[in-house]
Formats: C-alpha cells, sequence, structure tokens
C-alpha cells in the first residue's frame, strides 16, 4: 500500500498537492464549482461562513494554479464568473474521498 | 458522480474533514506514521520544515481527534512514541488520491 513506510517520494506529491489546496477554502469553493459555473455571490453563498475578502483572494490563488478560470461576459454590467477548469476536476477522488472520510468522522468524534 | 451539484449535504462532510486535517502540516505527519511510531524528532524529520513549537500543537490536535495516539514508555529517561491510530489509518485513501493529484498538478503547473 502507498502509505507503507511513509515513502519520502510520495511525501513530496503530497506537500504539492497539500500546498495547491492550503487552508479550509479552496477545496469547499471547488466542490461549489463542481456543480456548473457560478458567480461570486453564489458562490459565496453555498460556501458559508466566507469574507468576501477572503473568498476574493482565494478565487485569484485557484486561478493562478489553474483550478478554475473566470469568466467576464459582455452585458451591461458586465457578468463574471467562475468554472472548474478540468485540472480542478480531476480532483473529484480526493474531494469525494474527504466527503467519505468526514461522514466517518463525524461518527467517530462527534457521535453522528 | 458525487460532485454534480455541489451536494449541501456532502459540503458539511468535507468541511467536517477539512477542520480536523486544516493546515499544511496535519496529513503529513499522519503519512509519516504510516509507517509505524515514531518519535518527536523523527517526525521533525520526516516532514521537514517545521519547528517544534508547531510539530507540537500539530500532534496535540491529531491526538484530540483520535488519528494519533502519544505513548510514554517507562524507560530511564522515559521514551515517548506517536503512533497512528486505526481511524488515523482510515484516510489512507485521502491520502492516496493527494498523492496521484499532487503528481499529476506537478506535472500540469510545475512543469514536470
Amino acid at each position: 500500500m502507498l502509505t507503507s513506510g511513509g515513502c519520502p517520494k510520495n511525501m513530496l506529491s503530497i506537500k504539492d498537492a497539500l500546498e495547491a489546496l492550503e487552508g479550509k477554502w479552496k477545496l469547499l469553493i471547488l466542490f461549489a464549482l463542481s456543480g456548473g459555473p457560478k458567480r461570486f455571490k453564489q458562490i459565496s453563498a453555498e460556501v458559508g461562513g466566507i469574507t468576501d475578502k477572503v473568498l476574493s483572494k482565494e478565487l485569484k490563488a485557484l486561478e493562478a494554479n489553474q483550478l478554475i478560470r473566470r469568466q467576464v461576459y459582455d452585458t451591461f454590467p458586465p457578468t463574471v464568473e467562475y468554472a472548474i477548469t478540468p485540472h480542478g476536476l480531476s480532483l473529484e477522488k480526493v474531494m469525494e474521498e474527504l466527503h467519505y472520510w468526514g461522514l466517518s468522522h463525524r461518527k467517530q468524534i462527534i457521535g453522528k
């Protein structure tokens, strides 16, 4: 199994992943966008508990890592939407495993 | 697929998981311990770049979440070891998926 021995080479790739996904918000934002492109306020409402300043910073970091794309539509006033990229969607399995683990963790610690 | 629609109920379990694993160190510490029980200095060396103060704080948080166990052996001087619990080991799939994603992310962004 992968984790046997805690191989340093595997440690590096996990470090890379954790750096790109650092903080408690990025995966939640990606998860919200996995349902389709959304506007700033929609993301904010779905994620919940995030300030506009932090969300704005997180969106920029996600864009820099090519995990989401900012789309500006030429309407009046201009419409801005954020969409998950194929690279962002490739995190689906990570999110899935985190979801299942979160369920079992809630049972274990919080007692359902 | 799980992520279609970004269902709010799934969002909650992912939030639970991210809260327990918050920060850039916890999963790396668990990964180091997945190879077997280790002493403080060994963990520090394997994880790399972590200060003693932060490592100590992270170990306490992991213990509170029942992800690791602190074992004190009655030697002289006393020996302290940290071991991953079955609940901590249940994160193996999350670590595996993060590992694979980290590899693909490095190719995508850092250019191999």
